[in-house]
């Protein structure tokens, strides 16, 4: 189970960081630790400071230190466009789940992602 | 829409050839016409065939020539292992997609996937 499930958060790491930004504006340790406390995986700086600095070379996110506590922070704020992003990767990503009922329907006759639907 | 939904759709792609293997065993050719036919998305034979090989290796699936053809085609088949990996990949996406429905909940007071479950 384990490997099937990091594997599809590594799939779905940009849906799931939209997801976050999109509840508050974090700096990247806060993204970090969400993601291991929320979902149970251990994504690290590597990953998502990469992540971020793209998000928001695409205008999908802008940046903004916080010089309040001892060490200055970069906090992340999603844009009105990070938040179409959003929205889009949601629809995409219902549209996916949507087909891949489908296909299994034609065969066992019941929706894969029932559960989900029901 | 089209780069999000791409992107998701490589995520998810071994998930998505395992649910066309379950629907019944075939070849590599006829698993890239599937996915352009049903998903609208082509994925060529250099993405498709190592990673038919890898779930291959892995134990995940079998392979056998047909040789009934004018070309000789390698026909895949979901093995019980398998068709295991596909049920685990199905519940961790389940499970994502209930925290990532848990964690919108804490701001906006409704689940993301709610056009899903409804």
């Amino acid at each position: 189970m384990k490997e099937a499930y990091t594997k599809l958060m590594k799939g779905l790491l940009e849906l799931i960081v939209l997801t976050l930004l999109n509840t508050k504006p974090m700096h990247g340790y806060e993204i970090i630790s969400s993601l291991r406390k929320t979902f149970g995986v251990y994504f690290g700086p590597s990953t998502i400071y990469p992540l971020l600095n793209k998000l928001e070379k695409s205008g999908y996110a802008t940046s903004a230190w916080n010089t309040d506590t001892d060490r200055p922070k970069k906090i992340y704020t999603l844009t009105p466009k990070g938040m179409e992003l959003l929205t889009l990767t949601k629809d995409s990503l219902n549209l996916i789940l949507r087909k891949i009922g489908k296909t299994e329907t034609l065969v066992v006759g019941e929706p894969v992602f029932q559960r989900i639907r029901s």
